[in-house]
């Protein structure tokens, strides 16, 4: 019997409505022995993400539901502890699907569960932001979807976030045009000073349709060809009050209330008006195209051209918190936990 | 001085919501002398569309306001009368966008304006409906956006007219079902009896989302994996809620009232959930196209794998009431007015 102790944090019982912490419930197990081609993962750090809140529901998704009674999923990086594997050794950095818990034991041979990285130019936790899987979101949103051209004017919601930032500065890169939208003045300073892009609107300042397209107006003065969506709601009509001809919009983000309440599209005729492409997508589906994506993505967080912010919660037991808090917008960059 | 007199229709005034015949006036001309290079046609049949509708607004749209006291655009096929240009002798069958009026005075030299047409096989009538812009349309939306694979189900509004009618024997003939909505039994016999789609749904027995949506439960069984939008409103929310994952829908037709009022999609999260991709087209943006869809339109329509219905007013001072008609969805397939 090992003695190690794994804490976990399990889904006690489905939201309604808004998360609160009583569906969350920290559980503490034995380790238990690894058996032939297993390894054991100390997980560092957890990564929090928005599509776990729709996990949450036990409706029709894209995601399985999360089980009740079960560790939460989630992305982890670590290290290798124990191995009865051969092709990893203790010491070994991993990135993989490891859930809200301190170690993770998994059959090492199930492909792409568990994946070495190299910690020499990319900091460890880079993995599950820019050289990750909210990197890859963002790579794939502006290169297969929107795909902008030279001089184009490329929009993303959650600019200050760890999708949004890295699909303005990868439009940049392109030589695009890149405007955010981010909530309050501290993000958007943020966006435009640390992250270069060439304007970010504060969306707090903004409450209706009009007053924010009318923004939209002056930031873009050569109208919208992308959108990257994280967000819905009013931002995407006022986006479309301003989209050009042949536009295109990435749909990434809950289209709805954080909750699953169903906000329209006012004005769908634009699409038609416009001759728009309109697709959304799930990162996950693309897998083919990850190690194109993290070859750019790594490259230019290692020569320091893609930057990002991280906000570090401390500690298991901080993750339901952390994870309420993302959900209302309060973390700055990419919100993980750190484990150890 | 010629003694030919040249009868045309004059947006007279624009309409407030729902065009009247007072928006329309009858005007006669004498027809000018034809100048080097020009052409006079007889205009024998004259095509009514939709679109016409958007552009009697001023607003903003995709396609330039017709111009008040003018002689209203639109497609028409006819016979060359009288030539001063060397590409074109008289007796030639033509087509081409020669408005609404019984002769039209063109430079034949103008790339695109005026195209000879063989009618051995096809008849003329068919350049403005199957073999022609509304069939283009059909093919660009259902080959380019749709793209179904075998066995896959497309979903068509308006199934009974001219775009909607080509859209479903395109599908068929790809092996794809072929589901169609249309106003009336009459009309939804003809599309599975005559045009040979799977099934026909009469949305005027379907006056809400949720009543028209197990409508569509029971016609596709397999889910929707292409919807050929023509109408927006109901039918768009009640497809879009049986809309399979990575299924395409291509927006062509007014996604507004006729009248301009915005009609919202009221749940485009499930575009994300669905990894939809939605998108809007004008096909005379697409003429590199238009060879291989009329090529492929011609040849059905030849060998009579290509059906399609026509419903023809008589004589040019028909066309206003024609028009309001085919509004109101009065026609039965391809609205046209006889001039000759």
């Amino acid at each position: 019997m090992s003695t190690l102790v794994n804490t976990q944090i399990h889904l006690a019982s489905r939201p309604v409505g808004e998360p609160i912490l009583a569906n969350f419930r920290l559980v503490e197990l034995p380790v238990p022995e690894l058996g032939d081609g297993q390894v054991l993962v100390r997980n560092h750090y957890l990564s929090l993400d928005p599509y776990m809140r729709g996990r949450m529901n036990d409706g029709k998704s894209y995601a399985l539901p999360q089980p009740l009674d079960q560790v939460m999923g989630g992305g982890t990086v670590g290290e290798v502890v124990a191995s009865r594997n051969a092709s990893f050794t203790v010491g070994d950095k991993v990135v993989g699907m490891g859930g809200w818990q301190t170690y993770l034991v998994i059959d090492g041979n199930q492909r792409g569960v568990l994946q070495k990285v190299d910690t020499t130019h990319v900091p460890l936790p880079a993995y599950l932001g820019a050289v990750g899987m909210p990197g890859v979101t963002a790579w794939y949103g502006l290169t297969q979807i929107i795909a902008p051209k030279a001089d184009e004017t490329v929009v993303v919601s959650a600019a200050s976030g760890a999708v949004g930032g890295a699909v303005g500065q990868l439009a940049k890169a392109r030589g695009a045009r890149a405007v955010g939208l981010a909530g309050g003045p501290d993000k958007c300073r943020y966006v435009v000073d640390e992250l270069g892009f060439d304007a970010c609107i504060d969306y707090k300042q903004h409450p209706d349709v009009r007053s924010l397209s009318m923004a939209l107006k002056a930031a873009c003065p050569n109208g919208i060809d992308g959108y990257f969506e994280n967000v819905g709601g009013i931002i995407l009509d006022a986006v479309m009050l301003r989209a050009n001809a042949f536009s295109r919009i990435a749909m990434c983000g809950m289209i709805a209330g954080y909750n699953g309440e169903p906000i329209p599209m006012t004005a769908p005729q634009l699409i038609l008006v416009n001759r728009m492409k309109v697709e959304g997508f799930i990162v996950s589906e693309h897998m083919a195209l990850w190690p194109q994506a993290l070859a750019e993505l790594g490259g230019l967080v290692a020569t320091g051209k893609l930057r990002y912010r991280e906000t570090v919660a401390q500690g298991l037991a901080a993750a339901p918190e952390a994870f309420l808090g993302l959900l209302k917008g309060r973390n700055f960059g990419k919100q993980l936990v750190k484990l150890i």
